[in-house]
């Protein structure tokens, strides 16, 4: 909303909140007045936890996670299965894979999925990083677990061709419990926890 | 989205986009993470304005605006016509008219509206300072220009009392070009700009 009537700094919030996604300059000019209303220091309070998010979070250079410290709590944790791996395109797939309960091993974040439509390759990925931990490491299986996607379904491909020469590993990828076409990190638990024991041999 | 698999920084942002009013769960921890690899310092400029919204904005102590000087710009203004008031509910509402360009008075902002069910009541709003304004001001003219609601037409009402023994002064409304049910802010300029040179005596 352009406008030479609002305070700079008002003007200001409206513009960075209809910078991010899913939000309009409407809905961006309710919430900034939202705010100049709002009772006690809710608008500083969001401005510190802005602030706090770029600075004290990093990637965990093991599994890439989103993590204050690094490693990362999963990747130092003893009573979790370290044979097995679980990839999967973002952190927030680790929130929904934690939240069934029905996994206990390690994961890889891969930060995206190949899309030759956006021009995402595997090299934009941390697939390199992924090859690493596996020559390095001590994995059992990898199961891959993309989104049911066009995007999820070709980097899946493009795993098991890297991945069928390592010996001794087991591949593995979700069972088909997913909705096609849904994203993993709207998943309800139970399907999530179906499709993790269904999991299938690639 | 209750979790102890996120780091707190990041659990944080989403406890605090989740309380904006219209930013649920799931949308409040996609803007944490769009927020998370978006490029640039965008989270850290969100922060920035947030943190100067409250720090450099007040309300100008004439019409309750909002504004970064006080008195505000509108209320110095030599070029508006100074025996014109519209009072408003919401300082949005000043945005709205001012966009439509159809008029150059002054303003006066309630902020709110007459509402039993809400609990607001004329004290609540800044109904006395009004009284105040016309009694040392010299407006010859004060436009009602409340949202067509219940809420706008209830504090039109009180309005139009209140004000009904003050000498010489004309009281109009805005006129019912305005949707029923509509919110003022959401008008086009041109029903707006209409809705204002139609405005009906009180």
């Amino acid at each position: 909303m352009a406008s030479n009537v609002l305070p700079r700094s008002v003007q200001r919030l409206i513009d960075e909140f209809a910078r991010l996604p899913g939000i309009g300059p409407k809905s961006a000019a309710r919430l900034t007045f939202y705010l100049l209303r709002a009772a006690g220091d809710q608008a500083l309070d969001l401005s510190a936890a802005l602030h706090d998010l770029k600075e004290k979070t990093t990637l965990c250079s093991n599994c890439f996670n989103i993590t204050e410290q690094d490693p990362c709590a999963i990747c130092l944790d003893d009573n979790r299965q370290r044979e097995l791996l679980c990839v999967v395109e973002e952190p927030l797939d680790v929130v929904a894979l934690e939240r069934s309960r029905a996994y206990k091993g390690l994961y890889h974040v891969l930060h995206g999925a190949i899309s030759p439509v956006e021009g995402i390759g595997p090299e934009d990925l941390k697939i390199e990083e992924l090859m690493n931990r596996l020559q390095h490491g001590d994995f059992g299986e990898v199961i891959i677990a993309t989104n049911a996607t066009l995007e999820g379904d070709a980097t899946t491909l493009y795993l098991q061709r890297r991945l069928a020469g390592i010996e001794g590993l087991r591949l593995t990828r979700l069972a088909r419990g997913l909705s096609v076409g849904g994203d993993l990190e709207y998943t309800d638990d139970i399907t999530l926890t179906r499709a993790l024991e269904g999991r299938q041999s690639l």
